[in-house]
């Protein structure tokens, strides 16, 4: 049985290694590195060993098959990703400016993703995991939202869980029609995993713990919240765990969220208590901001184990 | 008056910094460089001093803006090209090979060009231009293709000239109506544009010398042939002449020819004699390959020149 299953963009990141402002000079790239925030996801959940899959649509090209034989050797269900002919695979070009903040240019509007369909392999597995994984990005264009607002009915439908992470710039919440998309995903929800201020995009709450409460009153059975370099935090009922950030090295902050998310998930679906999955779930984000390129920095439990028992040792 | 028109793809180029075969592993990268064989083909018109346009279609994102801002500097009437919001400009990721031959991921195919249509600002070039260049791979989608087709109603209609460069690579011509496309504009075609071998694409003849004789029975006033390495032939009546390729340090021979076939029109149609015109297109070919990116190696009039005298007193 396939455990986790995601819905979303796989795409190629080409980064830029020089700060500045985006993509009107020519200048030194390095890639293509595989990515899409779902598929970092699933592939951090493959490597710790869980039953993953995902379903997503890439072009017959260079791009989509790096991206489905990485996703394959670290142990993910290839069998959902659509092969379309004579489309391509969808690029994010990204640049850190001098204050950390990152510019894009994005050809996902225009690619195979954006023309995702649920296809006969796709019904499979919805028909056969027990937990589905919602990234806001995925909602964020309407042909892959459809597909993946059909995956909330059917899994939820059949009793599975769901967790959610919104995982939305700011710049995109005026999309039409993604603010409904999300919070409809919000309302079915069991496990939110919302970064820093995310946790205010759907409530009226002004305090972070006024927010909590409002999350956790509305059937969200627990909250992960993701603060990057001041830690992580986790809530379930009266429950609060908090766990400082591990001093690291950062070398690329992007996909380090989704790492945090996929270990998360997948130590709790395996029956971890919460600390263990916090506790895990923050290291695998630490490891991941040490790795240039957004999906290179997945772990497995092992490496996990290392970094925590080096960690603990300092 | 806008003097010399083209029509055609728009878009920008990433070159792997490494030899090898393509794009499934990390490497390092160089752009975005302004590209597109219409394109780099107007630029060098412009930089020469003639009035030149494009009629094109890019994304409102960084690539297009890169590209528009390029033709501006280098005195292109940029007015035909439509910017579309929520549309991508499209890549060509190009990796050399040991070989010297070329591996490509490109995504036009899904792209802003692949929409073109034409706008009332193209209607109004088509209207006002003398002369119209047609890129083969103008010919290569079928939006494009359709507005070059028409654009060479257009202007072969009100009495104007045409000029036509195949630039197709062999892997292209199996695309669906594409070999017609191009028998059609090479039907009413003024100044053919070949590159080596591409001679032989609309005739029956074996020969080169049969080839010419072919092609020129059938109402093409004139033919430069580009040989790349081995110079340059210049093809009219009677007439032919010949010229030795300049010894040059070779960085890219992306560009080259367009580079080769924007000389050569430009200075046919500014009065220039065939010799003249066959010298200048030579030289610019040849400072094409030793600038790394596609449009980086155009050259203004002095520039030929320099080099021109340089090469004569070596």
């Amino acid at each position: 049985m396939t455990k986790i299953l995601t819905v979303g963009e796989i795409l190629v990141e080409i980064v830029a290694t020089t700060k500045g402002d985006g993509f009107r000079e020519v200048q030194p790239l390095k890639g293509p590195y595989p990515s899409g925030a779902p598929a970092i996801f699933v592939d951090q959940v493959g490597r710790l060993g869980l039953e993953a899959a995902i379903v997503g649509r890439v072009g017959d090209d260079d791009f989509g098959h790096l991206n489905i034989a990485r996703l394959k050797a670290d142990g993910v269900d290839i069998s959902g990703i659509d092969i379309a002919a004579d489309e391509v695979t969808g690029c994010a070009f990204v640049r850190y400016r001098p204050d950390g903040s990152r510019s894009f240019v994005f050809t996902l509007a225009q690619s195979a993703t954006a023309n995702l369909v649920l296809t006969e392999a796709g019904e499979a597995l919805l028909d056969r995991c027990e937990h589905l994984h919602v990234m806001g990005t995925a909602l964020s264009a309407p042909g892959m939202a459809k597909v993946a607002l059909q995956a909330v009915d059917r899994v939820k439908g059949r009793g599975g869980t769901l967790s959610f992470d919104p995982n939305i710039r700011a710049e995109m919440l005026h999309k039409p029609g993604l603010r409904d998309r999300l919070a409809s995903v919000l309302e079915r929800t069991d496990i939110f995993l919302p970064s820093g201020e995310e946790i205010f995009l759907f409530t009226d709450a002004i305090a972070e713990d006024a927010a909590i409460e409002d999350l956790l009153s509305r059937g969200i059975s627990e909250i992960a919240v993701k603060r990057g370099a001041r830690g992580a935090s986790y809530f379930a009922g009266d429950t609060r765990l908090d766990v400082a950030a591990h001093d690291v090295e950062e070398r690329d902050p992007t996909g380090a969220g989704d790492c945090f998310g996929g270990t998360f998930v997948a130590l709790r679906l395996a029956g971890e208590p919460p600390e263990t999955a916090l506790r895990y779930a923050n290291a695998a984000g630490a490891l991941a901001v040490t790795a240039l390129g957004p999906m290179e920095g997945t772990s497995t439990r092992a490496a996990l184990e290392a970094f925590l028992k080096e960690q603990a040792g300092r």
